[in-house]
Formats: C-alpha cells, structure tokens, sequence
C-alpha cells in the first residue's frame, strides 16, 4: 500500500506528521509532494522533505490521499497538477482524507457537491456554499472521503483512515 | 487501561502528541501531569493541559508511563515525586516508553543500571555512564522498558508501545 500526502509551507505541523507517522507505523509506503521539490515548513517550524513535485505524481500508484490542513491547501489549490491528482481519486473511489483546511483543495477541484463531509469551523460556511453538507463531527465518513475538523480529532481521524485502509487490503 | 505522561515546558511536540493521539486512538486513558496543574508548552509552541500535579500521582492506576523528550525532561527530573512515580512503574514491571531526552528522568531515578536502551545521540554518553547498555537502534525493548532515540522514531516506538499494551490486555 501507497498513499500519497500533498502540502506546501504553513503545514499544520501535527495535522501532517501524525498521519504521516501513524501510516508508517502501519507499514504502508508514503510520498510527500509540493508545487516542487524542497523542504516544506510547518506553521510551529517542522520541517519535511517534499521529494516530489505535484507534476511528477502519477497517482495511479498510490491507494490513498492525505490533505492536512494549516495555511498550506490555499497554495496547494491553486495548482492544476493538485486539482487533477484530487480528481482521480474522487473518480476512482480510492480513499481521500482531509482534515481542517485540507478540504479547501477538494472544494477548488469541485469534489464536494452533494456530498457529506466536515472541516475547519471558520471554513464551514465555504464547504457548505460548495453544496457539501456540513457536519459537526470528529470524523465523518462519506463512502470514499473521511473527513475531521482540527488537530484534537487526530486520534478518531487517523483510527478511521487505518479501519478504511486496511478494508481495502 | 490508563496510561500516564509526564513532561514540563520545552517539550519536545510531535514526541508527546503523537503517542497521545495514537493511545487515545487505541481507546486507552491518557493523563498529563507535570510539576504543577497548568498548560504546557513545547519547543514548538503546541499547548497541552496538565491536569494533575506530580504530587497527586497516584501510579498504581495506570498501566503504562511514556516519558517524551524536549527540554521538559531536565526540570521533571529535579522531581522526588516524578522519580516516585518511574520507580513505582519499574518496580511493578509496568509499561514505561521512553524516547529522545524522556530517558533523562530514568537516570535521576537510578533506574537504567544493566539495563539495555535506547536515547537521543547527544545523551547517549550519559546513558552509558549510569550504566545501561546503549544500543543506536530506532527502539529497543528491554522487558517493560521501550526505547527511541529521536522524533522520526516515532512510527517504531508507538508500534512497539501498541504492541505492548494490548499484549498486557
């Protein structure tokens, strides 16, 4: 198994490395990709090693997708590459997981239409006015997409994103 | 199952936060105690409430003690009641995890002597000179005692602490 991790400096640092270190734990592979390749920085100064550019990601190989939050997914939505990754997935029904401002990446790639889902309270407004229906949950599970509102809901969004990922084998 | 934290200001974030998140993902209890009630605050700026005061620790309630690393390990180990407490779980053979500078409070209390662990490269002389057997490995277990040198241990040592706990059952 593969999964696939896109931000961009302003990372919410434990948002990123908490999923980061809970895939690993499990065995799985994990890129990390950014508008190019380079060292990103989170908001609270971690730093990580971007070793691939959004161009270069063929997500064909990769069986899930992990948006974490911060100041980074209103850089990372602007990307074309970003959008086109988010969209596969989507198609393909391959596992999706946003937390916090993680979403804003979906929104911008139009995936969140009639769709169940939940975010960052302060961006609650826009994944709702994207025609997403907004729940106020610690992790919300809409087949394909899990989604969690902030860093204290880590334990129940990772806990979720393992139970999915091991479903798929 | 309940497991205890103890740390102090200057903690080092992702080595308290992410084995938090992942106990509490795990379903256990977790407290966070420190030289007095009060909200902490890592190297990096995260804060996390202390609710109890190492004097009100009552250890034999819990079944595993996780020492994260920072700074915070320097004054916690200036604590009678902190080494109280470490004594308590190594006398007992509960569960204790250790990682980076988290060992520094099992030094103070003379708990390491023809032991066998694991810490931060910059400490590990110290380790050696009270008389445990260092090994450069990304965790070690030693009968009760789990071990990591640094925060991109992390996957290792929560797996190994996992492992652990729910073989106590």
């Amino acid at each position: 198994m593969r999964a696939l991790i896109l931000s961009e400096d302003g990372f919410e640092d434990t948002e990123l490395l908490s999923p980061y270190y809970r895939l690993l734990e499990e065995g799985l592979k994990v890129d990390i990709a950014s508008t190019r390749r380079k060292k990103i920085r989170g908001k609270h100064g971690y730093e990580v090693q971007a070793e691939l550019a959004f161009e270069e990601v063929d997500p064909k190989h990769h069986q899930l997708l992990v948006l974490p939050g911060g100041r980074a997914p209103e850089k990372i939505r602007l990307s074309e590459d970003a959008k086109r990754i988010s969209q596969y997935f989507m198609v393909e029904g391959k596992l999706i997981g946003t937390i916090c401002h993680g979403v804003q990446t979906l929104i911008s790639a139009g995936l969140v239409k009639n769709r169940r889902g939940t975010c960052f309270q302060g961006i609650q407004d826009d994944l709702d006015a994207a025609g997403c229906e907004v729940v106020d949950e610690e992790v919300v599970v809409d087949d394909n997409w899990i989604s969690s509102r902030q860093p204290s809901d880590i334990p129940a969004f990772n806990k979720k994103i393992i139970e999915k990922t091991n479903q798929m084998g």
